[in-house]
């Protein structure tokens, strides 16, 4: 029996979601907690990894077992196992066909920058802080190149294992909300570092130090070593994959 | 010389604002920045005291000093000699007769319930979990018998030092926001645990275990004894005092 979780978690003190040998990892916890719950051990595919300091507001992940239990069982039961960092929000039966990476046909990231003179003191885990004054709408009007099918070697990070940097934008905002600065971007997937990089880039555009035009230049010359510093991570926050509607997950992560 | 300044915390890890002999606290921490930055011991008085794990977004203090150090100069100073859950927001002169408690016409608290099955992960140093479904307009319609000067007996912790416990509620809401529930109350003044507790019997009603007009009956009693229990810390946060356009504050802090 397969079954698929929607899992939240504050990335601030794991070395990413990916098992090691040593250090927590959001993968650790998940599988010592569902280990304990199935009275056998777990191994979960998830559908996006997510680096050091990055959070998930709705990773999904899979995993097979044999044991009966209702689905409230394997909510409660884990959660009751994890540290307080992590929680599985919802546990559903899935087709034996369903994989958590490969059946996600995308992703989506949020990016918070905290603009203001002064660094955070509240929710300091979960923004970057820019001091200087950025002009939101200058970068979304920037980040607009991007969307469609492009080579991403401009924001592909050198430890990037993906076979090739092509990837599909499907949709990029940029908007003021108060004191913050939000990004979001939906892509079928990303490369490493896709999204620190791209915030990266955006920044000196939005500082006006850059044309709006830079960007599409950065895309078009697939060079790393041209486009902006990788954003630092405890902005970074995966919303999570989007799948089909036939495989039933909650809306949250269907299309 | 007297300045004003506008402090934000998270208060998780403080045993609240009040300095101590022991334990770190809100006031200990700005106090040894700012005699850092002055070169003199500094003692600072804020609008309003918070407990232990409650956080502040616009905290009011004043000083005095006869150090000459421009606006920035304290801000800076301040922040880089601050833990990382604590900023200084702005630094401003004022008049000798200003004081951060008794100018303050009106304070202001916000509170932030996750309300849904599974306990919060993110965020969760910023709200208090309540898993039963809650009825946000039934806890506002309840919420509005508060509005006016009362005897608030009823939700005055035993504590409380208070001379007498009659107080005037200016505004108070309860609305919805995706999976929380947000209540956010301004008076003249607050008794000690008084948000908290008023929270505490908003919750039955919002569960439905108790008739909208409960929150009536309670202020009535003017009996602690019989109202909900004091809600948690973590979900209360100070989002500041407001005082007269006359001293020439930021418009967050300004009526």
């Amino acid at each position: 029996m397969r079954i698929a979780l929607g899992i939240e978690y504050d990335g601030t003190e794991f070395s990413g979601w990916q098992r090691l040998s040593h250090g927590d990892t959001v993968q650790g916890a998940l599988e010592h907690a569902l280990s304990f719950v199935a009275a056998h051990p777990v191994e979960v595919t998830c559908a996006g990894r997510t680096d050091a300091g990055v959070h998930g507001r709705c990773q999904v992940v899979h995993f097979d077992t044999e044991v009966q239990r209702d689905m409230r069982g394997w909510v409660l039961g884990a959660c009751s196992n994890l540290p307080g960092s992590v929680a599985v929000l919802w546990a559903q039966p899935v087709h034996g066909d369903f994989h958590a990476r490969f059946s996600a046909r995308s992703r989506r990231y949020r990016y918070r920058i905290l603009n203001r003179p002064v660094r955070a003191a509240l929710e300091a885990r979960y923004v970057t802080w820019e001091r200087h004054p950025l002009d939101a709408a200058r970068m979304h009007e920037a980040a607009q190149v991007l969307i469609g099918e492009h080579d991403f070697s401009a924001f592909r990070a050198v430890s990037c294992q993906a076979a090739h940097a092509r990837r599909e934008v499907l949709a990029v905002s940029v908007r003021r909300e108060d004191e913050q600065v939000i990004v979001e971007i939906e892509a079928n997937a990303f490369l490493h570092h896709m999204v620190r990089n791209i915030v990266g880039s955006l920044l000196p555009i939005g500082r006006g130090e850059q044309p709006v035009a830079w960007m599409g230049e950065l895309l078009a010359g697939r060079n790393r070593e041209v486009a902006g510093p990788t954003a630092p991570s405890s902005g970074l926050t995966f919303l999570g994959p989007r799948y089909e509607a036939r495989w039933g997950l909650p809306a949250e992560v269907s299309q």
